[in-house]
């Protein structure tokens, strides 16, 4: 692995673990047994750092979030791709802990950040949009957008919940549970199959996380 | 007012308008005009007083989530009821803002904020309860639980929220927002009642807020 990314690597590592506030630029060369200097000749600092990682971030978003339209036509579709969305935001879950302060002193990525959440709003409409469309649910028009808005205080600040309720999950089983959270929204929209539904995504869930 | 309530009065201004982060004692007893001196008389430093506050916000929150026990038989009960809960955090709202890194720091208020977090919980699923043994909800028992979790996630983070999207909303409206927010999971286990209870949420929700 290239310098570049190994440092890239170990600083989300670092960040994930211990919290990005707390790591400065020495810390990181410490712990890839790199000199400040050279870590330097890379990125000038932590910021840059953090931009680099943001980038990636930002990157694989948008292409996850430009992927779902016209595929998903299931529960079962959905909830992969909840899934995989999850994961993604688990990867880079530093981001995601202390939102409201780490937007604070990178306003710049407070922006990029809402463009990301904007994104995302957008796919799971299409989503619901879908499965409408495909009658799997029979959704009220008005509820559209709330149940959007419900999706999105979900899959933004699960981590925030997670950490707060001091419970200790593994990464998938966290993910699945919080898939599993959202998914429960939808069986009231599908008439009689809904109680069957419950079943089988609560089911789905015993055995992916057994 | 005496002294130590104008203390706390004002530092509670301070903390919702600018954050408690960034305010030193010194910075409150400016505020006060009073000398560093006499606000150490009646608090020993900024700990203090956030403390002072923690204690009334919960003694607060323990009084309105004793209060609902039988007493929320109909949907219009439980929009009053939400509201004022969440305008007893809105009243507290630095609390909320930065939730996960304020509890990092005082490690004795976050077992209290999950113990009321915990009566919320508790204080929510008996509401669900009455309203199901009242039939206004049809409510499959699984539902319980994730329902509620869905409520807790919207009831804790509706202020990062906020602040994440960078709107600007005068209080009572972002209270109104989020009890309707809350308030449409419900119409879809009304059965036939639901659409119609639907369209009354949207109309009581542009009536308090015109």
């Amino acid at each position: 692995m290239k310098t570049r990314d190994r440092i890239l690597h170990v600083s989300l590592l670092l960040f994930n673990e211990e919290g990005e506030a707390q790591q400065t630029a020495v810390d990181i060369s410490n712990a890839l047994d790199i000199s400040p200097g050279n870590l330097y000749y890379h990125f000038k600092g932590k910021d840059a750092i953090i931009h680099a990682l943001f980038d990636r971030f930002e990157d694989e978003m948008r292409i996850i979030l430009s992927g779902s339209r016209g595929r998903i036509t299931s529960l079962e579709d959905s909830w992969v791709y909840l899934y995989i969305i999850l994961e993604e935001i688990y990867d880079f879950r530093f981001f995601y802990r202390d939102l409201g302060l780490l937007l604070d002193r990178y306003p710049d990525l407070a922006k990029r950040f809402r463009t990301i959440l904007s994104r995302m709003r957008t796919a799971l409409v299409d989503v619901l949009d879908e499965l409408t469309a495909g009658s799997v649910l029979r959704l009220d028009p008005r509820l559209r957008e709330v149940l959007t808005d419900q999706f999105m205080t979900t899959l933004t600040f699960w981590l925030a919940e997670d950490h707060l309720n001091a419970d200790s999950h593994d990464g998938p089983t966290l993910i699945h549970r919080t898939v599993l959270q959202v998914m429960c929204l939808l069986p009231p929209y599908m008439g009689d199959r809904g109680a069957e539904t419950l079943t089988d995504l609560f089911e789905h869930y015993d055995t992916v996380v057994a």
